[in-house]
């Protein structure tokens, strides 16, 4: 954490910052341990040049954040408290001046924005996100390995559904067997809502598991991760339950195919749109171009969507250590649809599977 | 949603307000039926005085627009468009000048707030939220039926999380076998994580769950709601495992007298001050008023915390058709933690709860 910080102040003095104050969930969780979201109400993390940065936080998690490890100055507000006056009072005892502000643009909210503008109205404001996604992009040793264990729970995750797949069941009753066995393993928050979609709901790439029951002769696509240690995994496998036909294979087939060709073309060096295209290629030579209308994938890490994001366009090198997932699918109404995701962890020698469940079509009898 | 519509519309007239470009999901939601998050794409329904109305979404999510009953223009983008420009195309067919605008100013991000004002650089920027959320502070006839759907299944995971309590159960088995049984009955969302604390984990206000074991002589805390239908519940009981000792029972005692008094203090024309006070003050006078630190409640609908906040200094009047929670809590490290929560509608006759799991201590053996 220290060495995230220092970096971060050495960024700020490279350019004229005098005070970057960090909001989003993510990034305070980056810089000090302390990993909270406290909704509406305002948690913050003030980073110097070299005087001590310090903690905003609801006056109830003070003790959340001290046993997190943060040993710093910590300003705890009640709901009837301001802590925009405490934020400055804290502000001031370090600064003589406040020039320039580092905020999080894709996070801070226009009020907020403004309740900082009011404090310091000739201060001018520049976003601290590029540089802390750069930074977060690449992961560490230790980051990688709380990955990996999240990425290994994906795996059992898509297993213990499987496993339950049964004729007449509904997506949700599936769904909850798998989160029921996860939090069993001590899993208490996924990475976002689980998806297990069959029949015609697998057809649209943002669907919502609800009562639908699964026949023998459906598609089932499971898209899930978890939170783990603060950090998320991220998959999707999508499996037949009995026999599908032959249009449903061709489908399945092509995403494999266009999956296996994009982790082919990852290599330090190589542009995001390369991958991206790589898969892209494949499906519209197979004449599904049109159905598939999402990037090919997104980094991973802290948050379950992060940079970078792999696109046609992104035109962003490679680095050893980027996790990242890639997931191309198909979806056309009234047909199939089909998406394969792996977690993967770029190496000198290219792109490691972190997910690995197998890839080639699994029939549940 | 027309309805709500002309009423915004009628608002822009009275401020002169050209279009209104609102974000967030839940008002998205509330104004157009059409529940999305995107995530970190742009979500947006632009309104106007007298022009139809647009929504504008990720491509892949068009149907479910349309599907969720949105039958207005609808700009769909890609990962690899600029939904910005696009916006304004829609904008000046309908608009010759836009002079000021309403947005959420506690919703919108920084970037995309600058990425409006390069489109519209002498427009003004005012806030929509005030309006909005004082629209959706009193429900409807129909919200009030879905919110007592989302109730009753509150209670009934309290119920399944006591019947599912026993020694050496870990607070994440309890907390599984709830969502499990919700899922079961399709629920496929809650309304924030859920929370079962025992031990000393009870005496943080927002603890986390975890492996910690169950064990006779434990209170335990639930702390859980469920969305459905695109509304919220949320419900707090503290239940005792075996028998508990008599400083708890004191806290547990003090709390309740402080949640049924708040609950008599509420009648159309009270402040929300009045009733956090009424509440506040048996802390107080019990001596544990230094251990009540936060509010005593918030609305619920659509968010899971909304308008209006019970706190000791706000003087709002409460109206007929209100829905809020009321939830005292009392946390001694070491000792206990007691929070006891119920949603409640306010009548003429005052506030009915809502939510109508017993609140007398309830020891399971």
């Amino acid at each position: 954490m220290k060495q995230r910080m220092d970096i971060l102040s050495s960024w700020m003095k490279e350019n004229k910052i005098d005070v970057s104050f960090i909001t989003s969930t993510e990034n305070v969780f980056y810089l000090s341990s302390f990993h909270s979201d406290p909704n509406e109400r305002l948690l913050g993390l003030a980073v110097f040049q070299d005087a001590d940065p310090f903690l905003v936080c609801p006056k109830m998690e003070i003790e959340d954040a001290k046993n997190a490890g943060w040993n710093g100055d910590i300003i705890g507000y009640t709901d009837i408290e301001n802590p925009w006056t405490m934020i400055n009072d804290a502000i001031v005892t370090r600064l003589s001046t406040v020039n320039k502000i580092a905020i999080e643009k894709e996070h801070m909210n226009v009020e907020r924005y403004e309740a900082v503008k009011e404090l310091y109205p000739h201060a001018s404001m520049v976003s601290a996100e590029e540089k802390l996604r750069t930074l977060r992009m690449v992961k560490s040793e230790e980051e990688l390995a709380i990955i990996k264990e999240a990425t290994a729970l994906a795996d059992f995750a898509i297993e213990t559904g499987c496993a339950a797949i049964a004729e007449g069941k509904t997506e949700l009753e599936v769904l909850a067997t798998i989160e029921y066995e996860l939090k069993k393993k001590g899993v208490n928050e996924m990475s976002f809502s689980t998806m297990v979609l069959t029949g015609k709901n697998g057809a649209s790439p943002h669907g919502t598991p609800g009562m639908t029951k699964i026949k023998k002769g459906d598609l089932v696509l499971f898209d899930l991760g978890v939170v783990w240690k603060g950090y998320c995994s991220d998959i999707t496998r999508t499996v037949a339950y009995g026999e599908i036909n032959e249009k449903q294979k061709e489908i399945y087939d092509t995403v494999l195919k266009a999956q296996l060709a994009a982790i082919a073309a990852c290599k330090p060096g190589a542009k995001a749109s390369e991958v991206d295209l790589a898969a892209r290629k494949i499906i519209a030579d197979a004449g599904y171009g049109d159905y598939f209308p999402h990037r090919l994938g997104h980094g991973l890490g802290i948050s379950v969507h992060e940079y970078p994001s792999l696109t046609e366009t992104n035109d962003l090198l490679l680095q050893e250590g980027m996790v990242y997932t890639i997931e191309p699918g198909i979806y056309v109404p009234g047909v199939a649809g089909v998406r394969i995701e792996d977690d993967l962890v770029l190496t000198k020698d290219g792109a490691i599977p972190l997910t690995q469940f197998p890839k080639e079509l699994q029939t549940i009898k």
